[in-house]
């Protein structure tokens, strides 16, 4: 009935063929240059570490401390509320902002863990943390205006400003040996007046770093009085290796206040594949929120929304285990990698990842890659965290200790080569 | 710890006190209006129907014939594979295009359903339709490009045009007693060198019109001869009721030619509150779509795709079961609708809407928002469709029988007032 496709031989689009059928008899000389995607592709450039990532995870045997996850699938008593939802068909459309009883939920989780109110207009639930960080600044980002990034930071969050057209200054921390380093006086130095957001991820991903409760307030001050907009990504505000949760700029601001926190169910309750998280914003964001998520997805699925509630509600525990995981794991990198003098790793005391310096001028992309291919070990290259980090990988040790043990035998294999 | 932010009692952001701790000394002046959202959000506008739905939704005890779903839950055997998925751990994340197993099952199901050949690398999975559109156009749209869109449309794919900095030139489809008609000429004259895009929904929502082969074809053929995109949502596919398909694009295109059609299981499979869609494009789309969505929200999660697998698996007999009941409810819309000397209402021949035509000056938004207060009954007013349809009311019949006949009890009662 149809024609076949495959049938036809070339494509008459770009060869200039006019034998077919117009259905203008004066056709007038329209440029071909409409014919592209947007610009934004030229420069906006790929995440090659995401490239490297998808290559590690289709090699068969490979170690992946690549990705910012761990070896547990999400814990049942969460995967049950998602079957018990499914049973009791919450299959239909939700609400574009989240579940009335999500959002609730999370406020009430701010209320016991952070000590904060959160009245519920001012919480969005979105389609991951990534997807809250791109909200945010898509409602607020006109072309060209300038985000400054705190960095290393993961290549994504930077590919966000890129996509909303602005332009991203980088503003990296410094690594000495006893720690990483934010100076707050030159951070402040290099916003300048065509600065409308300062982007930063407390605790930080991939070193670890945890901005203090002074920090986060002379942050907030000055961007207060700056009319600066500040993104701060939370995502790993609970997975404080010695303390119940992080400093937060929610612990300063009010509802008008140029505050967007981003926050996820994927690191803390091993929730990665669940692709849910949240966005707070001043109470004036609301409708424009509301308005991207409709004309963007529509939300998150139903029914994976009630699993959320069952984590915040009942997850304490399972998040105290992964602590203690993570802290466990943490010793046995930090002993094993001692033994490498060409690597330099400072300790974190956040998030799961260890942030390796591999000494001299070393390039981490190639580094990596070679790794997949001679010892079947994947680990994220430093230049997806921002320029000057380029002799850098970054490990996950959220993984179970054995898996761990294994791949650091590889990594010991592959460094001894 | 803490400040308590409930007990500041003002924002000095708008006041202008400067009591509170200043970072640097010596400030410059910086303008306020950076302090501020998007301009777009002034013009762009919210989907005020949405505001309207869920209102309806809220109310305790109204009918919901105002949104494009029924009253059926997504079928067991699609949730049971959901079940399976996350006891067997499926919890991790996955690739941001979808997984590997669910494109090549979308690429199956087009050779069996529509004897189209599509390559996986041709298929993106996205977190529903209205996700592909927004992808399709995100990819190609810079500021100020025209799109043209064919109306009655729903809102949603006008405001996604317009958040992607586009402008919207909406051409109308024209209803006599016989049926809607879109007349190509005029479309075609329509389009001006500023077109990049062609916007068309078919089969249709609202009105169940489906373009036939000869004129998919036709638009095909211009809008190659120009270069212009074509955007097809034809998500209500398989929701013609005299056929197993519509007619569509990729009847025509190969692998070079600008189109991207989008698609969901929303519709056919009642998954609606899923999330999930795909979007088939050129080849050279793939690396462009996989960035968008590695800075958006990185994919639909990882267990819900294999609901989605099962669904294309061995959905045609539920398929079937549904289509059914649409035609069951056709007829009794017909018949019942045909009392009303005021409602004017064309027999669609897919999908499951009655786009209604309300006598007189109404303002149907006005008529809508009094149905729901008067009789519990919540329609779709026609202004979310675009210019010109503002006496229009959508309903939708996909509801069990019972259901429906109630809601046209409350519209009958309405009515009569």
């Amino acid at each position: 009935m149809f024609t076949n496709p495959l049938e036809r031989s070339s494509n008459p689009h770009f060869s200039g063929d006019d034998s077919h059928e117009t259905s203008q008899p004066q056709m007038e000389s329209f440029p071909l240059s409409k014919n592209t995607y947007r610009n934004c592709f030229k420069t906006m450039g790929a995440n090659k570490a995401a490239d490297l990532l998808r290559y590690g995870k289709a090699k068969e045997g490979c170690i992946s401390l690549g990705q910012g996850e761990g070896t547990r699938p999400t814990p049942d008593f969460i995967c049950e509320a998602v079957n018990k939802a499914l049973a009791d068909g919450k299959t239909f459309y939700s609400f574009g902002a989240g579940s009335p009883e999500l959002r609730q939920e999370i406020s009430t989780y701010y209320s016991r863990v952070y000590n904060v109110h959160l009245p519920t207009n001012r919480i969005t639930v979105t389609s991951s943390g990534t997807n809250a960080v791109h909200y945010a600044l898509m409602s607020i980002l006109e072309e060209g205006d300038e985000v400054v990034a705190v960095t290393p930071i993961w290549k994504n969050l930077i590919g966000i400003t890129e996509l909303a057209g602005g332009s991203i200054k980088e503003f990296p921390m410094v690594q000495d040996e006893t720690g990483w380093t934010l100076d707050l006086d030159r951070l402040f130095e290099t916003c300048s007046s065509s600065t409308k957001a300062l982007l930063i991820v407390t605790p930080n991903n991939p070193t670890g770093w945890t901005m203090s409760a002074t920090d986060v307030k002379r942050v907030f001050d000055f961007a207060r009085e700056r009319g600066i907009w500040i993104i701060a990504d939370e995502v790993y505000g609970r997975c404080v290796h010695d303390l119940n949760r992080a400093p937060s700029f929610l612990d300063y601001a009010d509802e008008n206040d140029r505050l967007y926190v981003i926050n996820s169910f994927s690191k803390s309750w091993a929730m990665t594949g669940w692709r849910l998280g949240w966005l707070v914003g001043p109470a004036d964001a609301e409708d424009k929120i509301r308005d991207l998520i409709l004309y963007e997805n529509m939300g998150p699925p139903t029914f994976t929304q009630v699993g959320g509630i069952e984590a915040l509600r009942h997850g304490e525990e399972f998040l105290a285990s992964q602590k203690e995981l993570w802290m466990r794991n943490l010793d046995v990198v930090m002993a094993r990698l001692s033994k490498f003098p060409n690597l330099k790793v400072v300790r974190p005391n956040a998030a799961f990842y260890a942030f390796i310096k591999v000494d001299g001028d070393v390039d981490s992309y190639t580094l990596a890659k070679e790794m997949i291919d001679d010892v079947g070990l994947s680990l994220a290259p430093g230049a997806a965290f921002g320029h000057g980090f380029e002799t850098y990988l970054r490990l996950c040790f959220a993984v179970e200790t054995d898996v761990l043990n294994r791949a650091l035998d590889r990594l010991e294999q592959f460094f001894n080569r």
